[in-house]
């Protein structure tokens, strides 16, 4: 993981649909539907694949171009949403975060995958 | 739109995942069913509100709040998947707006919702 | 709505899989991945549509081609699903409806979108 | 699997609905969005679950109750949205098969769970 510049990376993404005069099309609630479909096809990629198989994206780069593809859909999507929202996802995911520690408290939530209203 | 220090926010998720010893439940396959079920969670909340009404998130604080959270949620997996598969976000965006930009020539697109088959 | 020969429909289908020898690859983790991935492709369909043209499905043939194909794929699926766990359909719902009876009380729900957690 | 009256559960939930003055949040859209929850939620119950476990629902009277009020949800919206764009669902399905049945020969598909565009 490295540092991204957003701000610019945000621009020229907002150009993109400016020049296309798509904006018009984005409201919230259609931009949620994208975000949901293309994490869809995300995960159709890997529907049928053992878990296993799944966690060796890397090492096959046909299937790592089709991942890739699918992941800066939702990206610009997740962008586009928090844009229109005023929502800063820094803070949003820190105030997650917060939120999840004492949801998940580690000696109960350590090792078990269960939601937070069965643990 | 501001920039985020991604490398810090994504030490702090990693921690909070090794905390709990989460990761054995983590592969990429079980990351992309969570990415969706987040992102469909941020759907529900618009599912039976006008399209108008969904532009109007930042004047509603508590709505506000509950779409921060599924925001969070959706970056958060996105991150995951992101690390564990080493595919660079910014990379993938400019990638796949290069796409984009042959798919959905600005002539073409401008002013139109149509997916690029349907040109 | 007219009755469906559903005994028949779902043998057809077992057929269909069996020949193929895709049960293998059917867990129902998986179906459920499937049935949510088809159900997305059917709302990609409507993400820039207006509600109101939504409406209108009848009256296109191509569109209602394609909103036909993705309604087939989820009915095949949710049958699967509710074969592989020795679900009754119809029990279940009958079920969901009485739980949804005491959650969404007339008096409250009329006219009112909002979720019974905020009614 | 047996067969459902299915003309008297439409009606039934058509009344419920009607009841609660629903349809006018009910458009093919919105319910399109509602299916695609609906089916998310069931996935979240699988989503950290090695596959193997989840062919074992039966077993556990408290998971099957879940699996059955989200698989009767998935369904009530399949019906909604059937009985609004006016498409038989049994024709759907057959004509789908049909379709797949030539995407998906035999002799290539067998064993196999590609894609289609990538037998």
């Amino acid at each position: 993981m490295r540092n991204i510049d957003l701000v610019k990376l945000h621009q020229e993404i907002e150009a993109f649909v400016a020049e296309r005069d798509w904006d018009q099309f984005h409201s919230v609630k259609n931009l949620s539907m994208a975000l949901t479909v293309e994490a869809s096809e995300l995960q159709e990629i890997f529907q049928w694949m053992p878990e296993a198989e799944s966690n060796l994206v890397e090492r096959d780069e046909s299937l790592r171009g089709r991942v890739s593809d699918e992941l800066a859909d939702v990206f610009v999507y997740l962008l586009r949403i928090a844009s229109k929202t005023g929502i800063d996802l820094e803070a949003a995911v820190r105030s997650k975060m917060q939120q999840n520690a004492l949801k998940y408290p580690v000696a109960l939530a350590r090792g078990n995958s269960r939601k937070y209203d069965q643990l």
